[in-house]
């Protein structure tokens, strides 16, 4: 089926992505849109726009009714989900389908399976993908403890499987300590959640955060577009994504390209998605799959040279994939930098109106946003506004580009994240590659922020 | 030499990029400006600048004792002079060598030799490329006529050698005519230029114009970068370039490329240069050579993934090459339309102040500019303002992508090219890269434009 109008059910900078894909393939584009937005880009760049609710997203961006709605009022023939909001929403998935209309993703049912995480980590499994080792559940005494522990090797991590926060957990690095910590944990647990159980797992001490793309047509046949890092994370939010990660070797690469694409044959999966590990000592971990387009997807195609929203609209129309596997050759090296509207000291929310905007130009730089002068970021969503990403021959000329860049972005009137990613480009550890999923909470509690 | 500071000799785009490279290497850099520029973008973005005169720019950007004393005043080492003003003055390189700063660029003999039509034409032969055949200078009688018009055969041009603007021109086809149409010529010459003198060429009736961009090093070594066309025209003028050239073959391109080579590295040639060639019936002719850096540099950037400007600068510092003409692949296609401040229709100049301005973004979308919004383009200076330069897999996902970045693009308060480049990718003489010189020039009188 060719597409001749498709309905994109996000906003800000992805439904502004998506819609320059539609456009240069000649697709008709609709908006939807919440009150609050009614003058924003995606809804003036759009063919058509409807209004599908008030501001909050529960009622709007999330609203599947409202959506099914407007493409039945449209006569769009899919739907493009964007990343957050109803982007993995099975149900949501269903809907569209049951109503006649393509939806730009996975099947629901993939999309089941990878959003549970208890599923997502057994399929992984059977897959043939390691994940983080440890007990199957609760642990119910200490024998079973010190058998599991011994089996994935110290150190190991006892958590609350009630928990979070911290609270209920402990990193256990000798046999004989296991037992005290184990009832520490328990007691701990109890006091906290009201639940006492425990259970294992391998325990990481600074991991890295990798994870690789990968692309499925519904002849099976799957392409790995390689990995990108995304270590530089606060609160598990990445802030800065690089591709290639510069610590993997190129034998280390293969052999997990090799293996996702394995894995992604055998789950017979189509569309885009994103397989993240966390690795550490030169093993990959698996820990979810996100079966959708992620932010960070422009750094992969300005190293593969590829449109992946293109590509991802070429396989939904049920199309084969223009390319084997054989046909890519990254080249190069890309970093996005994560420009929230945020105060780059205390990461607090800064909506409002902003005044001057300008983005910087120049050789390999790309703004992927929806801001204008003028425009005022809502208090409603995420607080992503714009995405720097930036390519270089060398990963030392990317930084460079990228330190330039940042230098020439104006957006007056709010708090963004450009003097956090400015003092980033001039960090010894960030130069030389060397962080993990740890190392920008810790940077900034020394640097007092 | 390590360059700690340079001075850019120029205003507008091309300055701002000069600078970019040179933030990303570390490069203080130093603005010059007119008065009218004071608010400019490039002095804005400048670590230091200095007013050297009126806008008028023969008092100012074309100032050459001011441009020194501004060295002088602020310890710049080094000179970049961009392209237009004073970048093909043999004097003023010169001049800048002589009070011990680096003239970045070729020697001043380099310079001088193919600044003069007639020594470069001869050069070029000297150096094994083909050049427009005809007669050395004036033709003395109708014999002589014959015997070099049956050499280079028909049809030739006569044309006035103080002529110009098309008056004491003709073009013969047959031998039969010739002597007539000579004597047309001559007359007509003499009526409107007082000489009556005409020389012969070859009559090439629909050529392309395509160049040759080089780089050499001061160790001899010269790297060809591939081609330019750039045949759609007006009045001389590029309007919209493409890398590659839509119709060579792989072997016209490799011949033309190892010829360019050999011939530069023969004359010794230092730094960026272009070639420019008429292209018709498989046959190129060498026409002129520009000795520094072109207007339409950012697509041979895009498809080889390079910085030209930085690599000037790296040569200009007497460090080799750092690659060799085997590492060159240039991959997928890019093109380059040219945002002049002119009305679409008759293009005339259309200075004025800018109110809204909101540039394109998303994938594999350049902007090159030194324009934002509350700025007034001076009516000064030459009216190019920005440059959209856009890259594709293919020539055709390249045409999408800049229908696409063409429709975003705003630009208020001035008439801009935008208008006609949009219908330029909707013509299909451009969509199959069916063009030459005097085609845009019918297209613009068949549409009564």
């Amino acid at each position: 089926m060719v597409f001749e109008k498709v309905l994109i059910a996000n906003r800000g900078e992805i439904a502004v992505r998506i819609q320059r894909a539609c456009k240069e393939m000649g697709i008709k584009t609709v908006a939807v849109h919440s009150v609050i937005d009614r003058d924003a880009m995606h809804v003036r760049l759009a063919d058509e726009s409807v209004c599908i609710g008030p501001a909050s997203s529960n009622f709007s961006y999330m609203n599947m009714g409202a959506i099914i709605s407007a493409c039945e009022l449209t006569g769009a023939q899919a739907v493009h989900p964007g990343f957050g909001f109803l982007s993995e929403n099975a149900n949501f998935a269903q809907a569209i389908q049951e109503h006649g209309i393509t939806f730009i993703g996975p099947s629901p049912e993939h999309i089941r399976v990878m959003g549970d995480k208890v599923e997502a980590k057994k399929t992984a499994l059977a897959l043939g993908l390691r994940t983080v080792p440890g007990s199957e559940g609760e642990i119910s005494n200490i024998e079973e403890a010190q058998s599991i522990s011994h089996k994935i090797g110290y150190p190991v991590l006892i958590k609350a499987t009630s928990g979070g926060g911290g609270r209920g957990m402990r990193v256990c690095y000798h046999p004989c300590e296991l037992k005290e910590l184990i009832e520490n944990a328990s007691t701990e647990a109890q006091a906290c959640f009201g639940h006492s159980g425990v259970y294992i797992e391998k325990f990481l001490a600074n991991p890295r955060h990798i994870e690789f793309q990968i692309l499925g047509d519904n002849f099976r046949n799957v392409l790995c577009l390689g990995e990108r890092d995304c270590s530089v994370q606060r609160r598990h939010q990445k802030i800065w994504e690089e591709a290639l990660c510069p610590v993997l070797s190129t034998d280390q690469r293969q052999e997990m390209y090799t293996k996702v694409i394995h894995a992604m044959k055998q789950f017979g999966y189509q569309g885009l998605g994103t397989l993240e590990f966390l690795y550490e000592n030169g093993q990959f971990y698996f820990i979810e799959m996100n079966t959708r387009v992620q932010v960070e997807h422009p750094i992969t195609e300005m190293i593969y040279g590829l449109d992946l929203i293109r590509l991802q609209l070429h396989v939904a129309q049920g199309l084969p994939l223009p390319y084997t596997q054989d046909d890519l050759r990254p080249f190069g090296h890309a970093i996005e930098c994560r420009i929230n509207a945020e105060d780059p000291e205390n990461f607090c929310p800064s909506p409002g109106k902003i005044g001057a905007y300008a983005a910087p130009g120049g050789p390999f730089v790309r703004i992927d946003s929806a801001l204008f002068s003028g425009y005022t970021v809502p208090s409603n969503y995420d607080s992503l506004i714009a995405k720097l990403v930036v390519w270089g021959i060398t990963r030392e000329e990317c930084i460079s580009r990228l330190r330039r860049a940042l230098n020439e972005y104006v957006i007056s009137g709010i708090n963004t994240l450009i003097p956090l990613h400015l003092r980033l480009c001039d960090e010894p550890d960030i130069q030389c590659g060397k962080y993990h999923i740890k190392w920008l909470e810790d940077y900034l509690k020394d640097k007092g922020s």
